[in-house]
Formats: structure tokens, sequence, C-alpha cells
């Protein structure tokens, strides 16, 4: 699988959700005078759901940390939050309901978008779900640059926040290194040192020990990443976070990236130089993946099942 | 006038013009999945029109330098443009010809929104052009408070690109200030020092002097502040471009905010700290108030006519 | 109990101790020559006494440490210690002996003024040693805005001297968000993290954890801090020192603040958000308040007797 | 005339002046309770009165710049002035009448110390006057180093406020260079450029050019600085404003600094590093003494005869 | 003329001058144990030579200045300079009395070697000049990117000085860009702003004007940029120096490269995307030819003629 | 043994090692067209090898680490690497067998040479070993100064990279300190906190703990630091890597420097101010050398032994 597309261009599913109604894809739209377009204020999350390995289960990995990030972007950025998490996660399985088929696994992009009030002052916002298959194939390592653009500190643009804005800087680094070839950008904060890729975070494995940046680095506190340490830690490994220099990345025994989306994404060179690829980091990805289907259990990471989705999905 | 508004959230006009072509206000909208949404992908300019004095012609101030600046946002961004300057200036007299009113002026917001295309492969955007109507009353000076916020610098998102993305941080900025009771923020760059309020850019007044920050202090290259800089010369002023400390600002003579909307409005009080106003930027906003008007002609600064426009406003 | 007044601010002892000698208080001043005014030399410490519960023993709290980090304030502004911490203690006793009363614990404030030498030739300095009584209310939870001024860096103004000359940008601080009606401001550092409040320590509380700055962050290195680092073991808790951000410490579940005067004042509002209080900082407070009155020890922390002070208080 | 002594710690003056009353200088202190003590709050200036060449009239130097350079202090610090440039220039008439003598100028150091209120509430500062003679000797030329501690930023303190806090770090800086021997420092910013020195701007000569950086380089807005700009722009050099780093300083054809007291003070070596003296700054230097002497008479640089003092003084 | 090859890469000339004598060039080798070689020791100047258009004298620009800065570049790194500027001149001669050629031009390359001593102590460095001919072709324009890596600063290692250490990072960078098919990086300095190309300063042109960065942005400080601005105002053209931002130089009318061996050469392309030339900067190179030539006289920049060594190469 | 010299300024060995050769030491030259020169392109390690306490076998610590480090840095240079493992330790081995005497230890300075290529194509290294004698003698503790000069960051200059260019700003760095009689400088990064000494990193004690720097506070990636926490831990010290302030350093109970060269010398003084020596320090380095000489084990530490080499001294 390459990397040269977004899992969104490539698909056009028959509905959307909006707020807690389904709507046809094609005819969800924004006002161009709502502040989401005047002045960029949306935010999101991307939220997987995993068939077990039978094929019989499909399940929505910890909705209520997602549900509990996006309130908290919300309420950085202004935005009150008018859904329960019950709502939420009802949403999550009104759609899947619709979109869910065996055999593709599920990616939900709940946006709230602002859709009246200006300047923090009669604030509303739309919940709106989009959801796209994912395909169950191991993705090609990836190759990366490091991009002269800088991921915005937390004072500028917090990175904390899951906001479409955060993605204006990340475009450009993405552009710039592509041009070179590249499927992805490391970019660097604003004191130099590694931040994340465009859309997923950095961790390398070096001398047997898994590091990556703490989310005072620039970088998303992501939860992909703290079920990382969980299945590291499982596995008997030393788990870091501290600050990574470019060329301590550059130097690396392997490189990794994580993310919802991405799980964890091996990277196969960094500036045109090859990672020997030790293992591990591909053993740690392999018991994520047992994770999310059921076949290992860790006591911090819950699957919350969708037994109505999964059932019309197998009927369907 | 208060300043608590902006003028686009109290009026729906009946008409936009979506690339060449008159649309009702209330449809423009832009679909979900396109990246002026998902990656904040949408780059404006301010334009202003004016009735001369004798409420006959309106023009439209320095139209090429800002499709230029447009082009050049777009550039940036790498967002092709699918017009060109004739097309563009068309475009507002198209739409003037709806909206223009005698005794008000118009303010116009052409916007171009990515549509199609993702991290800049195929990359398609729509000109969205709005107006507003402004009336020729002059605005109340405005207090003013110094947010712990900041302004992105250039390698994060920058300036020179009027974008909405540059408005996450703005708003976040005004929510803060405005808990005080103030009108607008002031921004400070990541050195800590005066970069612009949330939409203008800042003037103060020292000793005789007028001075402002050089776009390298993550301040737009304001076109306002060009005429402005003219005016003052022509007036025998000294107009210097160097970086501006907040202490500077709080102890200086006078401050203002320049651009397109705000022309040149008085600032009465910042953090708590009043202004003497020596009348030396009183004077300044006076002379740019004529020249938009008709009444003073300087070589740098160029109005265009809308001639139909005018003549279908004032037939009405 | 309100936060709109130093604790100094509200009394006149009758006492203070000059070199180790009682000295009324009012006639306590500086000739406007000594370096202590014109160059703001002078080091201090707030040192805490205690009754113990059942009211009949009146200890200090780690009076060593705070003879220690005295005299590594005085050395790194090349201020000469002249005092041995025997000395210091006797001090600390014979004031308590004249100011102490049933009831009310007593803050100390022993302080070096520069009063001969310029330029670090030929300092000498004087310990002068106030203290002021302390009710054993409990604080109202603190409302708290982030301030746009900045803590100095440790090659400024070292945070790890305390010294008079930081409250310079403290007081601006605090002035700056007591507009807003908030109590007292969070200071940011240079690289624009969470450096501490004007006059005490952050602590958050999240997901079961207690975070903290390190020193190297522009904080006091605080003995209450390390006090409370030792109460959350005890209790089972896990305690960090990190950089924190400025949003982590907005979207915190819990936040305080901690000094030997603030001992963990909770708080209950950041820029007008409100923290949920889910008891863990409230029940670190507890178990600190027991530390302090002697119903719990822990082997790292130690509470000096006053005995001749608590008979002549108790019998005064 | 050596460098290693301050002007101020020479002499014992028999009066001062404390709210225009004369006070004997022995007496004039500060309560520790004060402010000015506990939070280093007291701000001043620099004043010098020059006797003309004849030796007949004693003039003050730009009086009311430094009464306005005060006020300006005072504001950004939050503290009320109560006096009027009037009273503040009859106080250093009343002061000169008592300690001026002939054949020496007079350096007054008009200082505001907060007395009264705390954290910017019911802040109340007394003005107290000392003065100091001044011989008329040419100093030697300074031997520099620069130190490894920074001058403090605008948004931690200020260096546009003259506070006795900037002090803190300035006599850091000079006790680690006094070690080398040198005579004073140069403080670089937070940029790591020229600042200024510990109590004097800093000028160089470049290829017949004066440069010197403006106050956004961390370094005091100086009347002095500003009179030299009018002296040498008078002999037809060219003066610039710019920032200065520190190898354009070691590679400099000459240096100077430049203060109230410092005049023109020529320096003969930096970090070990001889300067070859050109002879631009000593005729800067020269013009400017007939300036104060009232030898030579520039348009913007008034000075104000104490004709009572004048007269009390010659006739002893 | 292409970019991707160094002049001293392709030729090796006869000789070279070690401390004034002439000795094989492949002989002229440093000891490992020499500060050259173990701390990375060693000055250097690029000197240029050129035929004035009737092709019979061959003069030497600005040896004076190149003389001063290798004196300067020495003094800063504490490496005492023994030989003369005469001695400097007439080694050029010596040298160019070998290499010289007709048709073509030379440039010299005077280097410092540090042979003895260490850590300061003892220093002595040989004088070793080599020269390589160029020929009169005018080059493409250039085609850049801007690379992640940075310039140091001047407390870091100081661009004024032109060592080879500066190249580690030069080196660097252009293999970044090279891998993307560009000819040379634009290297951005640790405030993320234009420092320079690898070894040559970056000029804009923008709206008729001419703008560079001055030294403070970590660029060399250019004997050929301050010739350019002798051209430039010659011409008529405004020439300013201030900071210049990734974005201004992106959306520049035009781009050019300066330095002895540059010239001023014309940039093609940044980033992809390129410049349209208005021949403003071609107008400028063409004019410094000129003056190289000998066809224009400016009375800041003086040539050298070198008569002995152009007679012998037309008798050659 | 005093630290004025460097080890290899004192010693001339006969032999050195190029490419596995064996070549008078003085006849080892590089020529000045080599990138090793003209870029500074040359990087080194320094391999230690101790008698054990009988003296009787000779080993090498820790070789395969010193070789990948050097593989590292070449390969961040982007410098081919043309030898093993295997024969780098042959190297050392054939070396050895040539300079090793009966009671004194060996410094090895394996060191590739760049001699070929350009910017990074056809790029070509020699392998040059030089090695000197080192007695057994402790060294004096030493004194130390805070240079005003900076180490270069990750972006710059990486320090992770031994190589030559990092020692300009070393000898800057200690030229500065010894105007002051110190023996070397602290270093700071260029967020102002400690990096490490001029050869050396830096370690404190304070409070019973041994805390260093991390590699992203600029200073090496030190093999002597994993094996001095390897040492510590057996001691049963925590030992932590966490930035270090420089008031924390001048604060510290104990300080220390440590590298191969140095292994662990104690501080007597850093800015004029002494350490108590606590003794924790001298105990680390006694079982360091204990661990060096054999007479200790650590499951981390290999020692690889030279038994030919060995033989050869000893017969010798």
């Amino acid at each position: 699988m390459a990397h040269t597309a977004s899992i969104s261009q490539l698909q056009t599913p028959p509905w959307a959700l909006v707020n807690g109604e389904l709507v046809p894809y094609t005819d969800v739209k924004i006002h161009i005078g709502a502040e989401a377009l005047t002045r960029a204020l949306s935010v999101f999350e991307g939220v997987k759901g995993y068939w077990d390995s039978a094929g019989e289960v499909f399940s929505i990995r910890t909705p209520r940390r997602h549900y509990d990030r996006l309130c908290r972007s919300a309420s950085l950025f202004h935005i009150p939050v008018r859904f329960s998490y019950e709502e939420f996660l009802a949403g999550l399985s009104k759609l899947a309901s619709e979109l869910l088929v065996p055999d593709k696994d599920l990616w939900f992009r709940p946006t709230m978008y602002v859709t009246h009030g200006h300047w923090g002052e009669a604030t509303e916002a739309d919940l709106v779900v989009t959801a796209f298959s994912q395909r169950k194939l191991d993705p090609d390592p990836m190759r990366l640059g490091v991009t002269s653009w800088r991921r915005a500190s937390d004072l500028v643009l917090p990175t904390r926040v899951k906001s479409s804005a955060n993605y204006v800087g990340a475009r450009m680094a993405r552009i710039e290194v592509r041009r070179l070839g590249y499927d992805d950008a490391i970019m660097l904060n604003d004191a130099g040192r590694v931040a994340e890729a465009t859309g997923a975070c950095v961790l390398i494995a070096q001398r047997g020990r898994i590091v990556t940046p703490p989310t005072s680095e620039s970088c998303l506190d992501s939860i992909t990443v703290d079920i990382l340490e969980s299945v590291a830690k499982d596995l008997g490994l030393t788990f870091e976070r501290r600050p990574i220099e470019r060329t301590e990345l550059l130097a690396a025994d392997e490189c990794g990236l994580a993310g919802t989306i991405s799980e964890l994404t091996l990277v196969a060179e960094l500036d045109g130089v090859e990672y020997e690829q030790s293992g591990l980091l591909a053993q740690v990805r392999q018991r994520y993946l047992e994770l999310m289907r059921g076949d290992l259990v860790l006591p911090d990471v819950d699957l919350v099942p969708l037994v109505d989705a999964s059932r019309e999905a197998l009927a369907g």
C-alpha cells in the first residue's frame, strides 16, 4: 500500500452523520460565512474500529479517550460541546451500521465545525462524522525527509488541539519533501528538535529502547502512542519520552510513525539514509495489531464492541 | 461605532460571486471533504471601495496590489490561480453593481477556497467574492490589551499569507482580552516584540515620528500601511519601519491600527493605560480619508473607478 | 480566606530580629545608599513554623534546608554569609518567643540585605528576620490567569535565587491579571512553557498523576514541592517533573499552587475555565497538613521543635 | 580616573532631598516592609549639571527629558507620579544650592521608592534626590570583557525602565569580568547580540560611521546617545542604529560607552584585544563636552541654567 | 556553465605560494597534528583578479579590503598575522606571474593554516595562496532550495570569520538540496530568517528595490555586496539592508547570489518556484562586470593593477 | 598533572597508521585541496587502552562502541566507511605493538580525513590512527569558568558528530577562560543551559544523586558517561539525565568532567567558587579505574585484550 494518497481522498461514502442524523455525504457542506471557514475553526478526531480476528465483532478502540480529547480540543478553542459520550458513541454505531462491510475496518473522523458565532461569542458547532473503509493490508515502509518548515509551538497554534489549521503547515511540509519523492515529512519544533510527522507521531528504537518525544515537544498527545507504550512494556521493553534531536533520529536503529490511522508504520529511510530493520518495531506493531483484533488484552486498552453494527454488516 | 462585532457578522447580502457568477449568498457552501475545510486551505483579500466626496463615483483602492497579493498568497500555499487581474476587477464590478448603495462604501472579501486536490496535488480553488456595506462613520478609539498568545513565525504559518488559519490564534487572543472588556488584542511575535493586532497592523507616534514594525516582525505586508507611509511623508513626517517592543508600545505618545477595513483607527488605551491623543495620527487619518474620497491625490496610490457600478447604485 | 492581600501587608508585628538582636519592627530601615536599594541586592527565605495538632509544641519545618538555600542564594549573588545554622535557628526561636501566640502559626521571612560594599567588593549584609502570624484556616481555591509577562531565565535573573528583584516582573504580572479579577498569575518561561505563579510553584493532576515542572523551567527549587513529592509517593501516587505547556495546564484535571506559605492551595479556574476538583490534590493537601501538625511522619521531612518559644507562647 | 569605584560610593554628601524637603543624607532610609525593598520597586534617573566654560553658570542638561523618562518608568511599573516637572526642577535647584561647589559638576540621582501599597494597589512612592560632585577630569579609556550573563528582555524586566532590579544581573556581570581585571562588562541580549554595558550604552566606529544598537536590542533608551547622534550629525558623520553582533564589536575600529555619567568614554580594549584609537570617537566626545560647557549650541539639546544655585555656589 | 562543481575541484595548478615562496601545488600539505586539522583552524579569503576589457592589464579587486578582512578573521580566532599588506599583495602578484593566462581571470584563495601551537598558545600559521583560472562566461541562472540545516549564530561559529568550519554545515545543506536536483541551498539563521547561500550572499529585487540581509543575520560581511550597493546606487536604485524572511524570498520579484566568485549570479528558481526575471538584477550584474573590466569607475571601488603579472601572462 | 597542555601536543610518536599501514608520524600530512582542510571534514574517536592492574594484559575499552560511533559520525557527514570493525580493531593492535610500553596506557585517536570528493560527491576518506602514551597519575582537580561563547545546536553543527569543527568554538571558549587562569571552559547550549566542557561531559553530584545533561542539551553522546552510569548504579547511586542550568551547576555539591581521556576528573572550582568535595564523585572515579584495570567487572562494559601488543610491549 502506497502513501501518496489520503484515505479520505479515495472514497466517497454514501452517508455522513450530522448532529446524529444520517445525511447524504455529498450534501454535507459548510456556509462560507461560518467560522469553520473564515477562521479555520474546526476540531476533529480520528477514531478506528476493528473487526476481531474471527471477523464477527466490530469494536471501537478507546472511544472514551477520543471523546475526551475532542472535548478538550473544543474547550481550548472555546467551542461548546452539546453532545454526551453516549450520544457520540451511538453516532459512531449508527454510521457504522450503514457503512461497515465485512473484511474492512472503518476509520471515523468526527469533526466539530463552528457554524454560528464570532470571536467566541454565541459559538455553535455541528458534529459531523464521516467514515472510510480501511483494508487490513500492511503498509509499505515509508520514506521520509526533514522539512524546513516548522511545527507551531503551544502559544501559537497548540498541537494538543487536533484542528484543521495545523495542516496548513503540514501540507507545505509534505509538498516540500514530496518533490524529493518522499512519502511524508518530519517536522521540527521551534527548538529545532523532532516534533512529529505531518499526521503521525515519531518513535525510534535505539539500543533496545523505544523513545518518543513528550507532548511538550509540539507533538500530538497521542492515544495510539499511549497504547504502544503499554504494548512495549508488556513486551518487556523500555519506553522513554524525551526530546529527540534530528541527528539522533537520523542515527537511530529504527524509526516508526504512530497514529490511529498509521497504527505503527515502519520507516524505511530518512533523508536518503536507510534504516536497518532490527525487527523491534515490527514486533511491537505485530502485538499492537493482535491487541486491536482482540487476540491480546491489556488492562489499559479498551475496545468497545458495536454489536448492532457488526450484525448488520455481516448480514448486509 | 463599537468594535465588538465584525462587519461580516452583521449583514447577510443577497449575492456573492463564485468564479465570476452571481450566486445567492446563502447558497455558497463548501463541501466538508474539501481542503478548504480539512486543511484550512483558503486565502483571501480585504478590498475596499469608496464613494468620492461628491458621492458620484465609486472607486476601488489599489485593486492591482490586492490581486498581486492574493496571487502571492496562493502561490506560497501552492494553489493555482486561474483568473486574470482583469477578471478579478470585473468580478468586483459585477458584484458592486448588485450590492452598492449610495452613502455606503463597500468592503469586498475575495477568497480562494481549495475545493479539489490533496496535499498540493491536483489542487483547484474557487474564487468567491463577498461584499459588505460600510458606513462612513468614524469608529470610536479602541481599547486594546496584550495577549499571552503569540503570532506564528514565518516558518510555521506565514503572516505574509492572508489565510483563515491565522485567525485561530487571533481568535484565542481576542477572546482572552475581551474578558477584560478590551476591543482587540496586540499579538507579540516569537521574539516577544509587537507583531500586530488580530486583524490590523500597529503604528505608533513617538516624538513626532510614526513607527511601524517591518514585515519580518510577523505582521502582514500591509497595503494600507504603505499608503499611510505615503500620506505621512506627504505631510512631512518621518516614517520608520523597525522592531517595536511591548513597553515602547505602552510608552508611546499615540497608537493606531491600520488595515483596509480599519483604515487608521486610533487607540484610546492599552493594558489599562490611556494614550494622550496628540492629534498626529488623527491628522494622518484625516488625510488618508481625503485620499480615499478623491480629495487628495498621491502618485503611488491609485483608485480605480467602477463607473457602471456607480451608475447603477445611484440609479438604484 | 481571600487572596487579594499579602500576609505581610496586613500585620505590623512589634519586633524584628536584626543580626540576632530584637529591634522594634518599625525601626528596621535600610539606607538609600545601600546596594539592597541601589542594586536590589537582597535574598530571603520563607520559613514556616507549625503548632502540632495538640497545640503544645511549635516546630519549624525543615529549617536546615531553608538555611542551606539562603546560603546558596547569597553565594550565587556573591554575598558573604556570616552566621551559622545554629545562629540562624536560634534567631527564629528568639523571635518566636516574642511573637508566637496559641492557635496561630508563624511565617518567618529571614532576609539578607546588602548594606555595605559595591559591585561585589567589600560586600556585607544584615540578616533581618521578620515573622507574621498565620491562621489555620483553609484558603479559598484560587482563580488564575496566564500573564503576558515572562519569568526570567537562569542567565538573566536566576529563579533559583529567592531575591526581591524577581518580584518586579511578578508584580507586573499580577497587576495585569488582577484587572481581570483573578487572584494570581501563571508566568511562562522564555520557552513559553509554564514556569510558576508569582510566588508559588504549579502542580497539576492528570489521569491520576501529579506533574510539576523541573527547576530548569524557571521555577523555584521548592522545598515544599519536594515535601509534597514525598507525601504523594507515600499515598502511592506517581509524581513527575517535566515541562508543562500552557494548554496542558489549561486541560489538566486539577491544578494547585505550592509554596511554604501557600502549602498546597487548590486552583478553581484558569483563564476563565473551571477545573473539576477530582479530590486528588485535596487529598495530598490534607496529608501535607497532617505532616505539618505532627500527625504523620515521613523520613525525609523534619520538623524542629522550638520548645522555649512554645512554652512562652502558651504561658504568654 | 579609574573605573573601579562608583561615584556614589566615594562620597557622603550632607543633604538629600525627600519629597522636596532637605533631609540629612544619612537619615534617608526605607523601611524593610516597603515594596522598594520587598519587591525591588524603585525607578530612577541620572541627571547631570554642568558649569559653563567660564565657570559662571551651572545648568542642567535636558531636565525635561529626564522628567519624562522618569514618569514613563514609573508608569510602566504602575507607580503614580505626584510631582510636576516644575517641582522636579525646583528640587534639583534646591539641592544644588546646598551641594554645588565651583569647579565640580554635579550628578543627580532622583529616585522614586515605593513606600506604601502592595502589588499595584494603593501604591505611593517617595521622590528622593541625591547628588554627587564630579570632577572635570577625563576618564581613562576602559577595558571591557563580554560577560556570560544576559540582559533581560522586554517581557522579563524591561531595560526601558531604569530600575534597581536591572542591576542584579549587571552586578553579576561586572563581578565576573572584574576577576579578569576588566573595568566593566558588555552584556549580550537574549538573541546573543550586544545589548549594553552594565551602566552605559555601546557605540562603535566602523569605517567612518558610528553605530549603536536600537532600544529593541535591550539597551536603555538613552538621552545621551540621542545627544551624541546630534553631535555626530553636526560633525557630518553617519550615525546608524542597528543590531551589533559580538564579533562586530570585537572587530570594530573603535568603541565607546555612553551615558549621562560616562558621557562618551573611550574603550581601550575588549576581551584582551586593543582598539586602535582612530580619533573619531574622541572628536565626538570633545564636541559633546563643548556642548555641555555651552561652547556649542545644537537645536535639539537644551541646558537649563540654575541661576540661584550657581550664585550661591560661587558665593560659597 | 553549470554549478555542480567547485572551481577548485576542476583544476590542479602547477604552483602555490607558501609564506611567499612558490611551491609545487601537489606538495602543499598540512601535518595531521596541526590545529588546522585537529581543530579546523584556518581562515581564508577569496580574491578575484580581472583582465580589463582590452585584455591588457590584470588587476586585483579591492585587495586591501581582503587583506583587512583576513586579518580580522585571524584576530577573531587568535591567530597572529606575520605579513604586511604589501607582502600579501606581492604574493598575489608573484603567483599570478606563474599562473595567469590571457583570456582567463584568476581567483585567489589566500589561506592561513594554523601549523603550530595549541588552544591559542604559541599559535603560528602559514599563509598559503592558491589560484585558479576562471573563464569569462556567464553562469546559468541557479536553482536553489531552502535547507533544513541552519547557519551558525555569532556566538557559536561567527559567519564574520571566513573559516573552513563554516563549510561543514554548508556541505550538509548542499547535499540535502542537491538530492532534489538543486544547485545550491539557502541557509536560514537561528531566528529562521534568510542568512545566505552556502558560499554567497543573497539579494532580492522587490518593487524596484534591492534588499539584502545585514551581517547580523548570520551572513558574511561581503565586500562584493558593498560593491554591488555602490553599483546599484550609481544606477539610482534603492538598496536596503534588513532581515528577509523565507516567504519574502519566495515571493520576491528576483533573487541573486553575490560573492567574489559568484559576482552576481541570477537565481532561476527557489523551492520549485520560478522567478520572473525583470532585468533589474541583470542590469546590476552587467554594471558590476563593467566595473571589474575597468569600463566603469566608482569612487569606493579600487582595482589594483598587477603590471608585471599582466606582462608576463601576455608574453607567456 | 596540570591541564594546560593537550596530551597530543607533548608527544611525537614514531608511527601512525594510515589505512592500516604504519607510516612515520611526521610524514602523515593532508593536501590543502582536500575537504579535510577546505571544509573541515574529519571525524574522529578517542579510544583508550588500559593495562590491567597486574601490568600484564593491555585491553581496549569498548572498541565496538567507538567503531559504531565513528561510523555514525561518518554517516551523518556523508562520508563512506570502507573498513570493518575487525580491521579497525586490528589497526589499533598493530599500532599498539609499536607504541605500547609497560607502565603507560595508550590513548588512540582514529580519524577519518576526507581526501577526495567535493560536497558529498565521490567522497573518500583516509583512516589515520595516532596513539599517545598516558601515565597512570591522578590529574589535579580542575578549575573551570563559564564561557560567553556557545555550543552549536544540532541543526548547526551536531555535537553528536565528533568532528574537528566543533573545536573552533571550544578553542575560543578555552582561550577566553584561560585568561582568567582557569583550566577549561563550561560551554552553554543555545538555550543557555549547561552543554559540556570543551572536550568532556559534565556531571554533578547533588544531594546524593549524580546528574548529567542528556544529549539533546548539545553534549556528546558519551560512552564514558554511559559507563559511569553503570558504575554509579552498581554503587547504588541514582543517576539522572536532565537539563542542568548554570546556577544549578554553580550551586551543586560536586562537579566532574567525563570523557575517554578525562575519565572522571574532579572539578575544584567554577567561576571562582570552590566545590566542597564530598567524596561521592571520587568514589565513582575510583570504581571506574578499577573497572578499567580489570579489578571490577560490569555486564555492560567490555574490555578487549590486545594480547600480541601486550606481549611485545612487555618484551620490548
